[in-house]
């Protein structure tokens, strides 16, 4: 038996969970959009479970899309980020932030801060937007895809070099000789490139870990080409072990093409599940988050099987002339496990309590369900490591931590305690101080 | 006897004081420049004292002058101030931050972030930032003032339009209706300027005080007009009480053009105590700090009073001819102050631990010292309030608010508590939403 365990990072949003009716459930407080003590309860849970690290989305538009949906986000990630890892000593926490729509300088600063404060435990989620709202905040266009990441190769070696710019012997600190910093140790980067530069240095001492570590997620060509060079970890989207396996093939490539070791980056697919003592509460459970979208959910359902359906057919299961002409839908990776889940019999409305419009896969039922899916996952090769969305935060996460995280760890997946202190202890990769190349 | 207050705000930076050397006094732990346990501390304490706000400058370029010197800054502002506004319920905060160097949607997005998690205690600093250093971080140049103040002035105006583009009844946050937010009382600003632009809206709701105050520092004519038509509070730099009158006078005439109240302005005047039980204890304690450079400082004391001052000169006073042919260089305004002390026939070394050459006057003494400046400046009408720079934060806080604040207090001239829970309300200003015209 491989003694390899798996990793767990946990996305963090707008202080209800990860469903967008989520805020509606009748033990959330609806304040919590703006409550950060609702955020810190959840780290602090989330550290019981001894998970590697909190993910925070960032999108810089408004992200509520109907009036019955919550944003999807936290109001500003760095600083609830500051505030989680002030009222936490040991969990790890990465934060998305643009590589579009920030100064390296400033990004530079900020994530080195966050750093330094918490002890080692950041990392930095490198995005480059390609959202047209978003992009109208900043009274932009969407530039294309190769500008785009031409830029974040920029932004990314500037801000590593402004990391390194404070030399790891530079803070003399000595009250005696009178030098508080060595200033011929704290030098310039004269970074310039086609889209930013910055001359530094940045006046910031090494955190812990030295500096953030970089996260990206996604996989496109371009995406994963600034994966290989510069980060530790990569969350997939990716909805069957197959396609997992070979997405994660792809980001372990791309670190070999960059000069790197593939066991550098983790890959990390995600899952929402909804815990209960029952398939059938579980379903009910998740069923409260579908049941407001409900009826453009059926349509899409029906074209995720090649089928005409409408909320008429939502109390029904569907016919066996519908099953034999039903087909998954190759453009939407989900349809294959929406057709399965149609042909155990479920009701039309059952099939979407199943999540199976959700955006990771969404193991449904008592906690082995979960347990199982990510065992199968993990020992298949799909992942280092899962992305978990629970559905609610007030009580999703702590069900997951007492009910599944000790399966896992009887099962021998999953540590008992952190093995360091520092979010690259918890990923198990390499100190780094500087740009790498 | 009028009943108006005085109102204090308290500078705060690197975690040892407003002196470059101080981190080198002997309670002081070298090491808080990174540790904001220390800060969280300062800021109990200055909240012990019933200031009204903690303010925290910034500039984007190192701020180490030479090896003796600490940075003077907190490594990021808007991290320092998000910990510190979580571990304090009372007291405000203004951090500064660069209208030319962060877009909009950006400063809007975090400034009202910190306001809301604060329960309303948020203030912004809006600088220009005008030093080479800074700019070449950012891969550009010093623009002109004209240039600067006129992004400046969109800047603010969009950051205003994006805090109240979330209506103050969107937020509907009812269960049983379904609904979230009203998506049509969040609404697009649509503005567009010459330098910068944005659609809008900004997902983040009211705040207790609605949206954060505006700050502002300096007096030059453009700085003045950016004060009068949105700044709240402005910070001077002053030396004699007839220069604060009329820096005063012109924040609010600034204001009465712009067509606002001038009371809506409050003119801080800053102050550089170092208390002591007898002066000579004062001097000596001020002077460790004078010291690291006081070879510098003796040549410019030269030049301020139109004599030839050298190290060899230190240790003896001013002879009767030298005080005949000084002069106060009027190139430097704090030049009368120091041929006033040099008149008192203190040693070279002496007049130099009276910190003349520090940024603001720096009463040097017993509580009583301090206390009189700060009335017969208020009383005379040079200021609102003051802006205070405390040698050492570590003991210099508690040290001002145990001996100072209680005098001002028996004086009748600083309040004994807290009037209510927002910054607008520390500060006596009225509540603002969105942008004022
Ligand atoms: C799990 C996951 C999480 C993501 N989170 C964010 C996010 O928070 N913010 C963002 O702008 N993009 C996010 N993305 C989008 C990707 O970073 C990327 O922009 C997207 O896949 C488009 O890729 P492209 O820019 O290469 O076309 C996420 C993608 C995945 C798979
Ligand atoms: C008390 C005081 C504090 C200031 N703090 C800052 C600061 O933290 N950051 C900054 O960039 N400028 C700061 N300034 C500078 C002014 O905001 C302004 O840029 C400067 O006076 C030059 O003015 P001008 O741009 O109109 O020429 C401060 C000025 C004063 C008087």
């Amino acid at each position: 038996m491989n003694d390899k365990k798996m990793l767990i990072g946990m996305q963090i949003g707008n202080g209800y969970g990860a469903q967008a009716t989520s805020w509606m459930a009748d033990n959330v407080d609806v304040r919590n959009y703006t409550n950060l003590d609702a955020h810190v309860r959840y780290a602090q849970a989330a550290e019981r479970g001894k998970f590697q690290f909190l993910f925070l989305p960032d999108f810089l538009a408004q992200s509520q899309k109907t009036d019955h949906d919550a944003p999807l986000l936290t109001m500003d990630p760095a600083i609830t980020m500051a505030v989680m890892a002030r009222e936490t000593t040991k969990i790890g926490f990465a934060a998305t932030a643009s590589t579009t729509f920030n100064e390296p300088y400033n990004l530079a600063r900020t994530f080195k801060t966050l750093d330094v404060i918490s002890g080692g435990r950041i990392g930095w989620n490198a995005v480059t937007t390609s959202d047209p709202a978003s992009a109208a905040n900043f009274g932009a266009q969407v530039a294309d895809r190769d500008t785009r990441y031409e830029r974040a190769h920029e932004v990314v070696q500037i801000v590593q070099a402004l990391w390194g710019s404070w030399q790891e012997d530079a803070w003399v600190a000595d009250k005696d000789r009178k030098i508080f910093a060595d200033r011929s140790r704290i030098r310039p980067v004269n970074l310039q490139g086609r889209h930013v530069a910055s001359r530094g240095p940045l006046e910031i001492p090494p955190s812990r870990q030295g500096q953030p570590v970089i996260f990206q997620a996604g996989g496109s060509p371009h995406s994963l080409a600034l994966t290989g060079r510069f980060a530790n970890a990569v969350i997939g989207a990716t909805f069957t072990i197959e396609d997992s396996r070979r997405q994660r093939a792809n980001v372990r490539r791309a670190a070999e093409q960059a000069g790197r070791n593939p066991d550098e980056i983790k890959f990390f697919a995600g899952i929402m599940p909804t815990i209960a003592p029952t398939k059938r509460e579980a379903l009910d459970r998740r069923g409260q988050f579908v049941e407001p979208g409900i009826r453009q959910r059926v349509r899409y359902l029906g074209t995720m099987l090649g089928l005409g359906l409408t909320a008429d057919d939502l109390d029904r299961p569907l016919a066996e002339a519908e099953l034999a002409a039903a087909q998954a839908n190759p453009a939407d990776p989900r349809s294959g496990t929406a057709l399965q889940i149609a042909r155990e019999g479920w009701s039309v409305r059952d099939i979407l309590y199943h999540g199976i419009i959700d955006y990771h896969p969404s193991p449904i039922g008592p906690a082995e369900v979960t347990a199982d899916h990510m065992q199968e996952w993990f020992e298949a090769g799909a992942c280092d490591g899962f992305w978990l969305s629970p559905d609610v935060y007030e009580d999703g996460i702590d069900t997951f931590v007492d009910q599944v995280v000790p399966l896992l760890q009887q099962r021998g997946l999953f540590h008992t305690d952190y093995e360091g202190d520092t979010l690259r202890d918890h990923l198990g990769v390499d100190y780094q101080y500087g740009a790498n190349h």
